[in-house]
C-alpha cells in the first residue's frame, strides 16, 4: 500500500499530482520537492509579466508554499533539489539549497515532474554575453524584467521562432524595444505549416519586428552586443533571448537507470509508469504517444502536464487510468492575431509517409454584416478515403481558438470531415454564421472525398501554369487590381456560362478566385458541362500569403 | 428524373437549397418563389439594424434577386406567393403580388421552406394598437426602424422574453428607449433553466430594463399607448414589440393534405420528405426529431434550416442523405453577457421523466492572471450511470460560445463526461486555462459518477437547513460579509482538519463555498475522515444568482 509519495518538481505536473493525491487520501505522506523558490507558478504567464500586460508579479504565483501546504497538508520542500534516486533502496537524496544539507528520504512511490530546460547550444561568445537570457521560471523572468526596467534596452534579438520566442518578441515590442527574430527554419511556429506561418511572418513585419528566416547565430561578440549570423550578417543588440526549444530534465532519471527515449524523454507506459514500477513520470520530461499517428513524441504543454499529473496520482493510489496520448492542441497570441493548431500538420504526415488531403478556407469569424468580423485562415488535413481528421490549423484575429477546440473535440470523438458538416454550433450574428467555419471546412473536405471538387494546392499552381495549364481567375476584373496568380486569364464567374465555348475540353482546366468559394462554383459549372476542372485551394488568399502581392 | 424543381420560400432553407441544387446540376429548372420583395436576407441581423449596430441596410441582403439569379441561373419570382399545391397534378398556383396575376406551374419536385410567422394572439385592443410590431422580415424591420427614427419613442414594451424579444429589448435600449419586458413564464430564454436565467434577469435590471415575469398582457388601451397586464398593472408605452414565439407557416401544406404534427409543423421523414414523396420540406415549418431525446420538436433556428436545405436538395437529386435530428444549440447576446445552450435542459428532462444529474461550475474564461478574464456560469447535465451528456448551458461575458460549441461537438461524438476531461483544448493565458472549463465540468461530473463527490442543488439547500441539516460554509469569514446561505455555520477550509472533532459523524454534513471547488476539497477531507458529506453544487454563486444577496 502506498504510504509515502515523493514528488520531484512542484509546478504544473507536480503540484497538480500533489493536490489530487491528497484529495484521494488524507492518510498518505506527500513530500513535494522543488529546486526553485516557487511552486505552482504560471509558466505560461511569464512573458506577459515582462511585457507588463500582467502587472502584478504576485499573480504569477498561483499557489504559495504556505498556502498549498496548509490546504493540502503537504510537506513542501522548496529550494531543495533531488540529486539522486536509488530505485533499489527506494530512496532519494535531497540537497537543501539554502543550507547545503544533503539527506535521504525514503518513498513508496516516486513521481517525477521535473520539466524541461531551455536548450543552450555552445555558441562562441556565449559565456561572455552580458545580456543573454533564457526563460523558464520566475527568477529568469525577474532577470529579464529587471534588465528591461533598469537598462532600458533599445534593441533585442530573439533567437528562435517558437511559442516562447514569439511571445517574448511581442512583449518586448510592448516595452518599446526594436526586436529581431532569428529563426533557423524557413518559418516560425513549428506546429503549423509554411503557408499558414507566412501569414504570421507578414503580420510580424507589419508590427515592426525584423524577422530573419533560414539563418542562425554563429557567434556573439562584444559581450553580446553583437550577434553574428551564419551568413555573416552582424546585428547590434542590447539583449538577447535564447528560445530555440527545450530538452527534458532527464539527468535524475538517467542516473537512476530509467529508460529514456531517443529524444531524451523519460519513457513511460500507458499508466505513466517509468521502467521502474514504483516511479512515475509526467510532463515535459516524458515521451508521449502522438494521438494521431501513434509515434513517440515530445510535446511540452501545460494541459497535458496537468492531465498527466492527475492520472499519475490516480495510478499511484491504485486506480488504473490510461493516458490516451497527446493531440498537441496549441495556441499563441501573435500581436493582433491568434494562431492555433491541433493534431498533425502536413510536415509530420509527409515525414511519416501518410497520404492526406488538405483544404484551406477563409471564412469570417462571425456574420459579415455584424461589426467586428475578421477572416480566419483555416486549414483542415484529413484522409481522403476515410474522412478521418488528421489535424487543423488556423490564423486570424477572432474566433480561432473556438474553431480549433471544436476540431480537437471532433478528433477525440472520432468524427469524420463529413460529421463536421453536421455539427450544430451556436449561431447568432455576433458569434458565427449559420454555417460555421468548421461546418464549411467539413463541406469542402466532403466534396473532395466525393469527387465533387478537385483541387490543386498553392505550391502546385505555378508549375501548372509554367507547363501550359489554363488557369481561369473567376473573380471580377477589379479584384485583379490587387494581385493575381501570374499567367491566369480572367473570366468572371457570372460570365462563365456564356463563355463555355472558349474553354478547351481536351485538357484539365484550372480555376481560382479570392478564397476558393467562387472557384468551386465555377468548377461545378464546368464539371457539369463536361469539363475536367481543378480549383486552386484557398484561392488568391492562400497563394498570396506565401508569394505576396504582385 | 428530376427536371424541374419549385422552391417555396427564398431565405435560409430555400435559397440554400436552390444554390445547392444548381451546384449539383446545370440542367434542371429551378424556380424560387418568394412572397416578399427580398430573398436570402439576414433574418438574424434584423434587430441589430434597428439598434444601429448594423448601420448599412444593404448588409442585411446577403444575396439579391439579380445577383443570385445570375450566379446560380435561377428563375427567381419574388413578390409572388404560392397559393395552392395540387399534389395529384404536381402543380402549384402562384400569385404575382404586383400584378395580381394567378397562374399554375408544374413541378417534378417541390421544396417547401416557408418558415414561420410571429404568433399574434387575439388580445383585446390589438387592432386599434397604432404602434404594435412583430419582427420577421425586412419590411417589419423597416417599419420598426422608421417608427423609432421618426416618432422617437421614449418607452417600449416587449412582450415575450425569448431570443428575439431580448435582442429587441437590447437594441431599443441602444436607441435610448426605456424598455419593459413582459414574460409569462418565471424566466426568460426558455432553452436554459431558471437558475441560469436568473443571472440574465439581474443583468437586464442592471442595464435599466424593467423585467416583469409571471405576468402577461390582458389588453391594449388608448390605441396601444397603454398595456394592461393580467394582474391589472397598467404600463404606458410608445410602442410595443410582440415576440412571444412563432408558429409554422403550414397553410399551404395543410390544404395540400400533407401530414402535420401536433404543434402544426409539417411532418417529414429522415430524408426531409413530407407525406407526399415529391414534396420536401425544411426549416422553421417542419417538425424535427430532438437529437437527445428522440421526440418530435419544433426548433426554429438558422443553422438547421440551412443544413436541411442542403440535405433536401441532395435528396431531390437522388442522393440519400439523412437528417440527423436537431440538437438545438442556440446562443444570444444579452447586453454584456452571452447566453448559450445545447441539448436538453432540466425542464425537458423532467417533463420526459429522464433521470439526470447536473453540475454548476464558475470557471474563468481564461487564466485569471491574464487581463480580461470573466467568470462563466457553466451547467452540464448528464446521465450519472453512463456519463452520457444530455445538455449544457452557459452564461458569461467571454468564452461562452466556445465552451458550448465544444460540448455540442462532444455530444455529436458520443463523448461521455469522462471523455470531457481528456479533451485537449487550446491553452495559452489569453484563451483558457491549462484545465479548460469544459475539462473542469468533466472532472466534477466524473467525480459524481464515481461517488467521489456527492452534492445537493441550490433549490434543495434551504429545505435541508430548515430540516436541521448542518451546513458548513468553508469560505473565509470575510467572504461571508458579501452574503451567505441562511443557517450555515462557518469553518474555513484551512481550519477544517483541526476542527473535525466538532463535526457530528452520525448525520450527513453539508458543505458550501463560493463556487463549489473548496466545498469539494472540504468534502474530500471529511469523506476521507469518515464523514457522510454533500457539497452545495455551484456554491454561493449559483445559490445567490437565484436568491440574491442577503
Ligand atoms: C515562458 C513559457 C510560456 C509557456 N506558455 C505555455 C502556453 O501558453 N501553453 C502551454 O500549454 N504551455 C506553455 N508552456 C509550457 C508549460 O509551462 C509546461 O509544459 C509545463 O509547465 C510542464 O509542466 P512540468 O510539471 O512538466 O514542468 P514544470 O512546470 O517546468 O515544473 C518542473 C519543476 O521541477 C523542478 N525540478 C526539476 N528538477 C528538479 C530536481 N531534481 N529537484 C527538484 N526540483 C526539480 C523545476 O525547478 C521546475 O520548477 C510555457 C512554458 C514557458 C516556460
Ligand atoms: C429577428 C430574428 C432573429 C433571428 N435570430 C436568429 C439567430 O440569431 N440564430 C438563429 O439560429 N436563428 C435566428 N433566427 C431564426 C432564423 O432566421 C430562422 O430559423 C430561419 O430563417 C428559418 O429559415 P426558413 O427557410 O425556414 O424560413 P425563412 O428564412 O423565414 O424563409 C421563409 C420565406 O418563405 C416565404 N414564404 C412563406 N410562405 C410563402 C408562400 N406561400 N409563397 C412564397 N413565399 C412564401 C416567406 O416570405 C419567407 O421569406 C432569427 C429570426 C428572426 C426573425
Ligand atoms: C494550482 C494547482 C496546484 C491546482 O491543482 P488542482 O487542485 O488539481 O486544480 P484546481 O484548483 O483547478 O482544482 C481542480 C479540482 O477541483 C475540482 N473542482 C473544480 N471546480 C469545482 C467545482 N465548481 N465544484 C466541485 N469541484 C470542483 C475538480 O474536479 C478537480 O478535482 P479532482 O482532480 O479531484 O477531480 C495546479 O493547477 C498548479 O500548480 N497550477 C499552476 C502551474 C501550472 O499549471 N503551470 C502551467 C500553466 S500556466
Ligand atoms: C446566401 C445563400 C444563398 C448561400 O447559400 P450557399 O451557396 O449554399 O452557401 P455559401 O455561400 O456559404 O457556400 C457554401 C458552398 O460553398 C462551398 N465552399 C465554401 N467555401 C469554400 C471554399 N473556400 N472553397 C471551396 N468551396 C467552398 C461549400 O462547400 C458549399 O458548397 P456545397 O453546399 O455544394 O458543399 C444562403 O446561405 C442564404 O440565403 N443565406 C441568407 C439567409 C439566411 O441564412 N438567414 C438566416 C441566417 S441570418
Amino acid at each position: 500500500m502506498t504510504k509515502k509519495v515523493i514528488i520531484v518538481g512542484g509546478v504544473a505536473g507536480g503540484a497538480t499530482a500533489a493536490a489530487r493525491l491528497r484529495r484521494i487520501s488524507e492518510e498518505i505522506d506527500i513530500i513535494l520537492v522543488e529546486r526553485g523558490e516557487y511552486i505552482s507558478f504560471a509558466n505560461c504567464g511569464l512573458p506577459y509579466y515582462v511585457g507588463e500586460t500582467i502587472k502584478d508579479r504576485n499573480k504569477l504565483l498561483v499557489q504559495t508554499v504556505e498556502g498549498m501546504s496548509e490546504r493540502f497538508n503537504l510537506d513542501i520542500r522548496n529550494l531543495s533539489e533531488v540529486e539522486n534516486i536509488d530505485p533499489e533502496e527506494k530512496t532519494v537524496t535531497i540537497k537543501n539549497l539554502q543550507t547545503g544539507e544533503v539527506y535521504k528520504e525514503t518513498y513508496d512511490k516516486l513521481l517525477l515532474s521535473p520539466g524541461a530546460r531551455p536548450i543552450v547550444p555552445p555558441i562562441p561568445g556565449l559565456d561572455e554575453n552580458q545580456a543573454l537570457f533564457t526563460l523558464r521560471n520566475v527568477p529568469d523572468t525577474d532577470r529579464i524584467k529587471n534588465y528591461v526596467d533598469t537598462q532600458k534596452p533599445e534593441k533585442a534579438v530573439v533567437i528562435g521562432g517558437g511559442f516562447i520566442g514569439i511571445e517574448m518578441a511581442e512583449n518586448l515590442v510592448d516595452r518599446g524595444i526594436e526586436v529581431t527574430i532569428i529563426q533557423m527554419a524557413n518559418q516560425i511556429m513549428a506546429p503549423i505549416d509554411f503557408e499558414m506561418a507566412s501569414i504570421l511572418h507578414k503580420h510580424l513585419k507589419e508590427k515592426g519586428v525584423n524577422l530573419i528566416l533560414e539563418n542562425s547565430v554563429q557567434a556573439f561578440a562584444d559581450q553580446g552586443k553583437q550577434v553574428i549570423l551564419l551568413d555573416g550578417t552582424e546585428i547590434q543588440t542590447d539583449m538577447t533571448i535564447l528560445s530555440i526549444g527545450v530538452r527534458p530534465e532527464n539527468e535524475l532519471a538517467k542516473t537512476a537507470g530509467l529508460e529514456l527515449g531517443e529524444r531524451g524523454g523519460i519513457i513511460v507506459n500507458d499508466y505513466l509508469q517509468t521502467s521502474n514500477q514504483d516511479i512515475y513520470a509526467v510532463g515535459d520530461a516524458v515521451e508521449v504517444v502522438d494521438y494521431i499517428n501513434g509515434k513517440k513524441a515530445m510535446i511540452p504543454l501545460a494541459g497535458p502536464a496537468n492531465r498527466q499529473g492527475r492520472i499519475a496520482a490516480n495510478n499511484i493510489m491504485g486506480k488504473n487510468e490510461k493516458y490516451q496520448g497527446t493531440l498537441g492542441t496549441s495556441i499563441a497570441k501573435v500581436f493582433d492575431l491568434t494562431v492555433a493548431a491541433t493534431g498533425n500538420n502536413e510536415k509530420t504526415l509527409k515525414r511519416l509517409g501518410v497520404a492526406y488531403e488538405v483544404v484551406h478556407i477563409h471564412p469570417s469569424s462571425h456574420a459579415g454584416y455584424y461589426p467586428g468580423a475578421a477572416p480566419i485562415a483555416l486549414k483542415l488535413i484529413f484522409d481522403k478515403e476515410t474522412g478521418k481528421i488528421f489535424g487543423a490549423q488556423a490564423v486570424g484575429a477572432d474566433g480561432v481558438d473556438k474553431r480549433m477546440d471544436v476540431i480537437a473535440t471532433a478528433i477525440k470523438g472520432n468524427l469524420t470531415v463529413e460529421d463536421l458538416t453536421n455539427l450544430e454550433l451556436s449561431y447568432a450574428p455576433p458569434y458565427s454564421s449559420a454555417k460555421d467555419p468548421v461546418n464549411m471546412a467539413g463541406y469542402v473536405a466532403t466534396n473532395i472525398m466525393l469527387g465533387d471538387l478537385e483541387q490543386i494546392q498553392w505550391h502546385e499552381v505555378d508549375q501548372v501554369v509554367a507547363d501550359g495549364g489554363l488557369l481561369i481567375d473567376v473573380r471580377e476584373p477589379k479584384e485583379r487590381e490587387n494581385g493575381y496568380i501570374p499567367g491566369s486569364i480572367n473570366i468572371s464567374l457570372n460570365d462563365l456560362r456564356e463563355n463555355l465555348d472558349e474553354i478547351p475540353k481536351d485538357q484539365t482546366v484550372y480555376v481560382s478566385c479570392q478564397v476558393g468559394l467562387r472557384g468551386y462554383l465555377a468548377s461545378r459549372i464546368l464539371k457539369n458541362n463536361g469539363f475536367d476542372v481543378k480549383n486552386v485551394d484557398g484561392g488568391w488568399k492562400t497563394y498570396s500569403s506565401v508569394y505576396g502581392v504582385n
